[in-house]
């Protein structure tokens, strides 16, 4: 397959939480082209096993391969858990998840090299962070904490609000045991929770945003593989959105997050890939 | 197809909450067989478009057919209101769902004709309580009102829990005010949260457990089409568990909530019905 530095980055994610990612993208890359995949008919993910992620995950990437990106962000902290491995050994072209970016720099900041991290329950249960975080440093010790309801509040938009922060704070409370200096939020909903995060650990505590991260890192790995568009921003749909189900809603969705403005969203059959 | 009493009868829902179907079955009606199927790889139903939840709804129903049962349960309020009107005609055995069974017994339980229900958006999207309940009396005003956090809060075992109070105060609020009589409990989980909304409510308000209903309509209709079976308890298997992922997770979740040891549940590839 022909690919070069004009072509698209393809970015997936369960559901509408990957724009984080996208968004992050777009303000530290804004020359890359992106064609953006939300699984809005089978999210969660965070609840089901990793033969089923790596079933979706494969079924993406087949898709965004046949539109021809020249790169591929797992911006899902599930997929990146359970299939990032898996499936960078079947491709041709260069992977970045959101979990290994969150993990690095996660293991630069920490002083005293106890982290934290909250997620879904599957993100969570594979012990994943805590895997690539021992590899930084074998010194760090890790604390995971599922928080299966935050996804809801914020989808609720309760993001300033007594219950989510009652929720947050018994969340975070056996963290604070703990005494973590670094809290990654492993959820890409998460960082529309961060000034509640914030008001609850105080600012003792660094709270790293892989979405951030990711960006950095895609452009690192552009670099290095010679894929950096160097191209101008007139293009005239530098954005392409496809989800498997309710392009309405999440086009919606998007349109509340984005600095820019999605004008096309097009549903497709994901199980045919 | 030769159908005949001794099969048993096929439960569907999207994963767990339909147990609560099932165990009214076994409760009231303890001579029928079941094979329940629980869509976990692809739960939830409440948040995705109809036609997903048709086509996903015909897999089950071509599943369960395999298995020779001889009518079917659609134990899931958002499949019920999105496909049971579709699926009915394509089917030649009898098959009953959870929001019309329901909303029978709440026009029959109302004196000021004022009816709330609660239940995912999609349900409450669906506007089919509304339908069902101006069918039986046209005079019914229905209050419909979404309660997206509710499932979370069941599955993280918050029953009686202030967090779970405090949601459950909001959400009831505008309903109150609306001085509804009957209230519908519009989705499977929601029986497990029934003591904390009778504290809310108090004991003004009747509430509906479309569950219960939805096994008394079930013997209506077997003894209607003959088939009702007329046999022994003493089956060896009464009970089989299908599931597209998670077995373990939810044959754990099965014998909390079970009148009855779950030894097996199976996992199936529904893609492939």
């Amino acid at each position: 397959m022909q690919i070069d530095r004009e072509a698209p980055v393809g970015v997936f994610d369960s559901g509408v939480g990957g724009l984080t990612v996208a968004r992050e993208i777009m303000r530290n890359l804004p020359a890359e082209k992106i064609v953006y995949f939300g699984d809005t008919a089978r999210v969660p993910y965070g609840n089901k096993s990793k033969e089923t992620i790596i079933r979706y995950s494969r079924q993406i990437v087949h898709f965004l391969k046949e539109q021809r990106v020249k790169a591929i962000v797992v911006a899902c902290n599930t997929a990146s858990a359970f299939a990032l491995d898996t499936i960078e050994k079947e491709l041709d072209i260069p992977i970045v998840g959101v979990i290994e970016a969150g993990a690095r720099v996660a293991a630069q900041e920490t002083r005293n090299k106890r982290i934290g991290v909250i997620g879904t329950e599957g993100t969570i249960g594979s012990g994943i962070h805590r895997e690539y975080l021992k590899q930084q440093d074998p010194e760090i010790t890790v604390f995971g904490k599922a928080c299966p309801l935050l996804v809801s509040l914020v989808e609720e938009g309760w993001l300033k609000d007594p219950v989510t922060d009652e929720v947050l704070r018994r969340y975070l409370a056996e963290l604070q045991e703990q005494q973590i200096d670094t809290l990654i939020l492993g959820c890409t909903h998460y960082p529309l929770l961060r000034s509640a995060i914030r008001r609850i650990l105080g600012d003792e505590v660094r709270l790293v945003n892989p979405a951030y991260e990711t960006a950095l890192e895609l452009r690192k790995v552009l670099e290095e593989n010679g894929l950096l568009d160097l191209g101008s921003e007139n293009e005239e749909f530098p954005y392409r959105f496809y989800v498997s189900d309710l392009a309405e809603k999440f086009q919606h969705f998007a349109n509340s997050i984005l600095p820019y403005d999605v004008k096309m969203t097009k549903k497709i059959d994901i199980e045919k890939y």
